[in-house]
């Protein structure tokens, strides 16, 4: 690994984001897990002390890896298998947290460019060696734990030297990015150029340009920036096959949009190695506020009349009342107001003219609405700690809480169906009766539609891997019974993958597989993730 | 047949449009062709007259479709073979002006529904019966002329019975709408309900909604209402293999967007029976107005800014100064004033105040980088007259012009060179020094990039079939050159095949031919359009 690898902070293996900037827990949330019986679990396993199972790799498949890549950059290291060693699921980290390290590959390439990573496809093909890319680690639904059924081996390959900004043409607002620049990274190169990317999903801090289009990933500002599948107008795939460049034009008629044929697929087709994306000005205005709806239904009706009919703001996003009186009992959030009701944060980036515009249209809307304005502290505060919430879990695991999000996405006219139905499923799988917190938020709207995140907080049985596991599968079937999507904008990867097949259906299953068997004929890429 | 199939007017095979509406020709045009020594060419075959090859239908074929639509709606007859050969490209008019009807269908299949068009292309893939998926038959890249090799015979389906608005969710605002429906008569069932589609293309009278989603199309109103792939929420495919139905969400994390897979496949992988599509209220203002630009750089800039910093007009395009000097010739388009430059049209609609405030940003834009206002006069002439311009086409032929039109799209930074190669390749090949008009205008922008549409008039050879043949391959090279896309929204076909190839490279071309295979094993959709 070179040096130049190392120069933003390495995610621990199952602490969430900057190892320098733990999480801090609120009292009350320690309250409400000890009044709930909440049981500290044994302390979790040191990575240093987690035992790793042997390596398979064929000394001959290293061999061809290392001829591609440079012996430097292959590892088989205790550090690089543990630190490559699945994602950031609840069930992710309460694996590691026991120990089990089962699913560590044999080994962690590090290729320096697009040639490379196809040399080590093809190589990988010819040895029969899964491989995973591994950007950012920070898949949430199971997208890094590949099968070794029928493979000598499996590789984590970590695009990490991959990491530049390689070109901005102004007059199209277009950048170039390589695929392991981290998001914030890219963020920063850009914003030197005078330009924004606009996407900071809460994975910002740790996830890469190749996993956000490998996973579709949306971010907090996607009302005024978009999805990441939408900012791509380009990209660039490595497959065992060779090469696939695509995206001429922003737009075409020239058959199938190929492009969204990638995004998404998770590294089962090949390994996305740069993208061409949409940059915009570095807002000079910035005003971020809260408002508060009587109920749910109200405030989502509103974000629902913003997309329809605009303005459209940059961030828009509406807590449930169980959210809202969770933030509420974070004395950090006291500026939300001691009331009841439904929390929304509304945020405005652009020119001075852009901002004051945006907030006198959605001002006036929301207020005919039926919102009370909070002014701008709830705002400034959703933002300021936007990628804090995560880090709670460590903390909340550490005391005996069980906690995971998820989420989908329907038509607003299914959103308070779909709504009920998931909340239902979760409440009946962990206990009702006050025994599971389920909030609930949305974050991205769509003309049509909208998300919607949930995040689930109960007491921890003595197996809670089971315990998700129960709760999960409820809340999968809730969302297909409802005809909503089983994921938003967390990926497939194996969590989703009996649900996806059963939404998108056999004869989809079916062309995913052609599509693979084309790119990917020895079948070594993430094998078992999006399709088995 | 069915009468309720007839609703709408019958295109003529080889005149454009509404029959009871034909171009007039303006003066200064006749006077062009004459000038350049154009010689009328023999007058066109009376379709009556055209002599249409033997059917090689076998009898257990037509026994076997006529099983699933009843016999009645099985038409072998002069008529109907007739009105399915082949689209509205020049070189589609030219052959059948000659008398050639070589890639006439065997028969003539009117299904009623999904579930038959299903059972059809069982029976046709038992039977080794090509099927070519006719619905508006505006194809004007060769897209309804299918291959014979391998087969016993062909047909086309013409699904003209699919024409139902069938539901309007209110709160999504989307509507479900039929694939055999015509743009023009869905945009009534839709205005009759307060809605509008919003999707103008220059097609609108005679093509369907299956035919827009099939290839790509792109309306006038893209800037307000964006394209055709854009509108579809939700899809439903009718393949050999059975139904694939797509689009869960409006967005989705769930893998690739197998809706953008099936958008733009121009038949090659099912029938696409129904879409479910964003509608909008139907808009209470509207105003159009003209600008002139000194130059069309200027103009392109302007337009640059419009979709890059807001705020986008409903419609926007720009004509370069040719097309311009074309439009000043035409004695209807006076309003545009007599100086040289180049013609820039604004178009807003929505609420009163929304397009008010549209054109108030926009003016103060468009003011600040050197437009001059027409007003609204050659706005509303051209809104006016939008759909005409193709219906001159057939008089220019009787005349012994030959015109056509090609498109493209590029991104911003490329957009000069790409028009200059374009537009060089032409006269190149018809004739420089005044020999050869070609047009040009932008009619739809993106953050990175336009399109180009080209228009071309020289007079034409004794064989116009060849000299087309040498232009347009001239053209292809000259967009594939520039690294441009084959097609904005025109489709790949037949004529665009070769050099889409090209673009899209060898391994995304073995992509396609692998989803064709998974979803039309036995090959029979529109054989020979999209991939070889």
């Amino acid at each position: 690994m070179t040096e130049s690898a190392l120069d933003v902070f390495e995610m621990h293996p199952y602490l969430w984001g900057n190892p320098a900037t733990p999480g801090e827990l609120p009292a009350a949330a320690e309250e409400l897990l000890s009044a709930l019986g909440a049981v500290p679990p044994p302390p979790p396993v040191d990575i240093n002390d987690t035992v790793l199972p042997a390596s398979t790799l064929p000394e001959a498949a290293q061999a061809a890896i290392a001829s591609v890549v440079g012996a430097d950059n292959v590892s088989s290291s205790h550090d690089a298998r543990v630190h490559h060693t699945r994602g950031f699921s609840t069930p992710d980290l309460l694996k590691l947290r026991s120990g089990d390290a089962s699913d560590a590959p044999d080994a962690v390439v590090f290729p320096a460019n697009h040639d490379e990573i196809v040399a080590v496809l093809k190589a990988c093909s010819e040895h029969r060696i899964a491989v995973v890319p591994f950007s950012g680690g920070t898949s949430v639904v199971g997208g890094l734990a590949a099968t070794r059924e029928g493979f000598a081996g499996v590789v984590a390959l970590d695009p990490r030297r991959l990491d530049q900004l390689v070109s901005i043409d102004a007059e199209s607002r277009t950048a170039v990015l390589q695929t392991g620049l981290r998001g914030s990274k890219a963020e920063a190169l850009l914003n030197e150029r005078g330009y924004t990317l606009g996407h900071f999903p809460q994975s910002y801090e740790g996830a890469t340009i190749g996993g956000y289009a490998a996973a579709r990933s949306a971010g907090q500002s996607s009302g005024g920036y978009g999805r990441f599948d939408e900012m791509v107008e380009s990209l660039t795939l490595a497959t065992p096959r060779g090469t696939m460049s695509l995206g001429t034009a922003p737009m075409s008629g020239a058959g199938p949009d190929l492009r969204q044929l990638v995004l998404g697929s998770e590294g089962a087709f090949g390994v996305i190695t740069s993208v061409t994306v949409k940059v915009h000005p570095k807002p000079v205005s910035r005003v971020f506020e809260g408002w508060r709806f009587p109920d749910f239904t109200q405030g989502a009706a509103a974000m629902r009349a913003l997309v329809q009919d605009g303005p459209l703001p940059t961030v828009l996003r509406l807590s449930d009342e169980a959210e809202t009186y969770v933030n509420l009992a974070d004395p950090g959030a006291a500026g939300a107001g001691g009331a009841a009701g439904c929390l929304m944060i509304t945020g405005y980036e652009g020119t001075e003219d852009e901002t004051t515009l945006m907030r006198a249209g959605v001002t006036k809307l929301l207020l005919g609405l039926g919102a009370e304005s909070l002014g701008e502290e709830p705002g400034e505060k959703w933002r300021v700690g936007r990628y804090r919430a995560p880090y709670l879990r460590d903390q909340l695991l550490d005391i005996g809480g069980l906690v995971e999000t998820l989420e989908t996405a329907t038509f607003w006219s299914n959103i308070d169906t779909l709504k009920a139905a998931v909340t239902e499923a979760l409440t009946s799988a962990l206990g009702a009766d006050g025994q599971t917190l389920v909030l609930c938020h949305i974050s991205h709207v769509y003309d049509a539609g909208a998300s919607l995140y949930f995040t689930v907080l109960t007491k921890a049985d003595p197996d809670p891997l089971a315990q998700w596991g129960r709760a999960k599968a409820a809340a999968n079937a809730a969302i297909r019974g409802a005809g909503a999507t089983i994921t938003h904008h967390h990926g497939v990867g194996t969590d989703h993958r009996e649900t996806y097949a059963q939404e998108i259906g056999p004869l989809a299953v079916d062309v995913l597989k052609a599509v693979k068997a084309s790119l990917d004929p020895a079948g070594i890429l993430n094998p078992g993730i999006l399709v088995r």
